[in-house]
């Protein structure tokens, strides 16, 4: 693997973003999308180069023994290229979220005020293995009118690098400038710690992949982070819980993909409906592959449950196991959610529509359902055409995050001598 | 004076508005306008109190020889504490910024999904002198259905306190626990460095105040910061600027209120229109009293100017000093504020509207001006009703923030069993 350390200059790498960024500012929509699509045409085209980078990758994945899993996130194709390719054309054809007036009013004097969206400037995004993300999140910032500087990680540090230049070389015959699209070339931590405190040029930093990832990012920087990702979900089975909804529920959420962030993790289970249903549950959870961590009653009630632990609680696990929490009321339920819950998705089972209506009200989470999987709280299945992530944050951005998280908004004042 | 120290228990107090936020959030708009009114009368019918608590507060800024504009601010009158009722009733009259649903669709599956707003949760609010924030901010908080922990300045800590004290005896005949407002009563700065990172409890902090205690809470904090107020404002004067036009603006942006963040603190002139309107330009300094700093050109040409250095460039004067910068253009102009400007207010006079397009599509500002002074940014002037303060970050909120910025959205989905 070609280690390169030292040699980049990442606050230089800022400045030109930062200078490539109000090119962006006056380049009209066609001019925008005529670029996205040239993109997908050259990235197809040399997909040869892209594929002999990654080689390298994978060979020293290997050598390095990664897991089978990591190494097929990693893996490029002729097909994941065009995937790509097709990716960007896709975000070609979305609405552009900047220049949207959002409101606009005369004042007395007659001076015209506007509120319009315009780019954030400078995107930062620091993420992990997946090389798709280098192009998704330059497709992305790009038709926000975003120049963008990306930190990918090490184990695809050559199939990024060789993404990013044929993204450079494709640019060039576009009217966005190259520099728009920046890649720290660099293996060294400290060139990510860098950006952390780069307030003067990257208006927002975006941390992509897992949580202590996205931890160091939003405890260090001074940059001002969207934070993504850590989805300590909670399927809620309530005392009045229809059989067959909350068991397919339970199943979808925990089993359909175990390791996304909407998946869940913990089944809180009304001990009533416990009691009167764990037949049908037990089974569920046998014939599934579901390992259970639980409370001492719910140990007592389910063959084969291990005792949970704050660990249990408190973590993703990512895989087939649950750990499960039995309440007596809803309100249990829903302080159970408030401690440990990481404010992302959150569901209720229940006919009541008064205690779901409790639920919906008070649990503190970016996306809260009623009668249904928290599978749901993404911008694919909810129709937002590209994610950039879903923040658990509650500033700026809530929930899946399409384009306009990538904007900010500009009062546009326009007067004839107007003063107070 | 009496210091209060080491009896507080800070996240004690946040753990306390923290649980109250949850009884605001099932509260009726109604219920919370009724709160906000009662609040006013009570404030009225118990001014004497806060009058000698205030007393306290005079005497005491008195010996330490506080500045007669401190004092001012500081000082209460029967009067005063009338305006705080009245703001309340106005803030009372405000559209409830929460429960708007900001989109509804429904999945092809019949998922239905609301994006609806919500309050934030918690707001920490730390404010120096002025005893109104502390009226202010508990009825934009409580009427956004948020629970407030107030930290104001040690200064005016015997008003504060008492206000407070009023507030929550108000508070006990009404719907809102007076949980819901809490007040740090320590003059400790550690008190202060507690909320920085009291992540769990508080959702927000909004200093208001001088940079220092700005940039103190933005670059210490881990708790989500809304920043607000430093405005190193330029008015630019462009080659083809009408002279009245420039002068009123420039006079008026600089004059009206040197204090505030929205003024003018450095004027950016075209060496055409300086040659050319010398005369009108010196006459209008002379006349209202403006100071000159200047780089080489202002000061051979303005009588009485001093030599501006990096200081004058980078900081709010706040008086009715001013730095007066030449350029040879309008791209000049937009690099020096992408230098040394704060993103706050930032105007251009000129007769060209390309120049104008240019200036407003390139500067980066909250509000960015054509022909008008810069003092319009201003919730008052826009006509916001209520201004918790001014952003100057690109997340979440920009410019004059009104209720909306203190509330989130989340995605409430109703289903009868949808799986992925």
């Amino acid at each position: 693997m070609t280690l390169i350390k030292g040699n980049v200059n990442v606050e230089e790498q800022a400045i030109e973003a930062k200078k490539a960024s109000k090119s962006l500012l006056v380049l009209s929509e066609s001019e925008k999308n005529e670029a996205l699509n040239h993109l997908a045409d050259v990235l197809e085209r040399e997909y040869e180069t892209i594929l002999e980078a990654n080689e390298k990758d994978l060979a020293n994945g290997k050598e390095k023994g990664f897991s089978e899993a990591f190494m097929d996130r990693l893996s490029l194709s002729k097909e994941r290229v065009a995937d790509f390719a097709n990716g960007l054309r896709e975000v070609a054809k979305l609405e552009d979220p900047t220049g949207n007036i959002l409101s606009d009013w005369t004042l007395d004097n007659g001076l015209q005020v506007e509120k319009v969206t315009v780019p954030l400037g400078v995107i930062g995004m620091i993420y992990e293995a997946r090389p798709n993300v280098t192009v998704d999140a330059t497709g992305l910032a790009l038709k926000s009118g975003n120049a963008i500087v990306l930190k990918g990680g090490s184990s695809a540090i050559n199939s990024n690098g060789a993404i990013v230049d044929v993204i450079h070389k494709g640019l060039a015959e576009t009217k966005i400038p190259k520099e728009a699209v920046q890649f720290i070339a660099s293996t060294d931590r400290a060139a990510t710690n860098e950006l952390f405190t780069m307030k003067e040029h990257i208006d927002v930093l975006i941390p992509r992949g897992g949580g202590k990832l996205i931890q160091a990012v939003v405890e260090n920087a001074t940059v001002p982070v969207l934070e993504t990702g850590v989805g300590n979900c909670h399927i809620y089975v309530d005392k009045e819980a229809n059989v067959q909804k909350a068991i397919d529920i339970l199943v979808n959420a925990k089993t359909d993909r175990p390791a996304v962030c909407n998946a869940a993790e913990t089944l809180i289970v009304h001990e009533d409906w416990l009691e009167k249903h764990s037949a049908a549950l037990i089974d569920a959870l046998q014939q599934n592959g579901i390992n259970v961590h639980g409370d001492e009653k719910a140990v007592s009630v389910i063959p084969g449950a291990v005792p949970a632990g704050h660990e249990d609680w408190t973590n993703e696990y990512l895989s087939t196991d649950i750990a499960v929490k039995t309440v007596s009321d809803v309100n249990e339920a829903i302080g159970h959610i408030e401690t440990y819950g990481t404010k992302h998705s959150e569901a209720i089972v229940t006919e009541n529509d008064d205690t779901a209506h409790l639920f919906l009200s008070l649990v503190d989470a970016a996306a809260i359902y009623h009668n249904a999987s928290t599978r749901f709280t993404d911008g694919g299945a909810l129709g937002f055409g590209a994610e950039i992530g879903i923040s658990t944050q509650k500033l700026h951005a809530r929930g899946p995050m399409g384009l306009p998280a990538l904007t900010t908004v500009k009062f546009l004042m326009k007067g004839n001598g107007q003063t107070r």
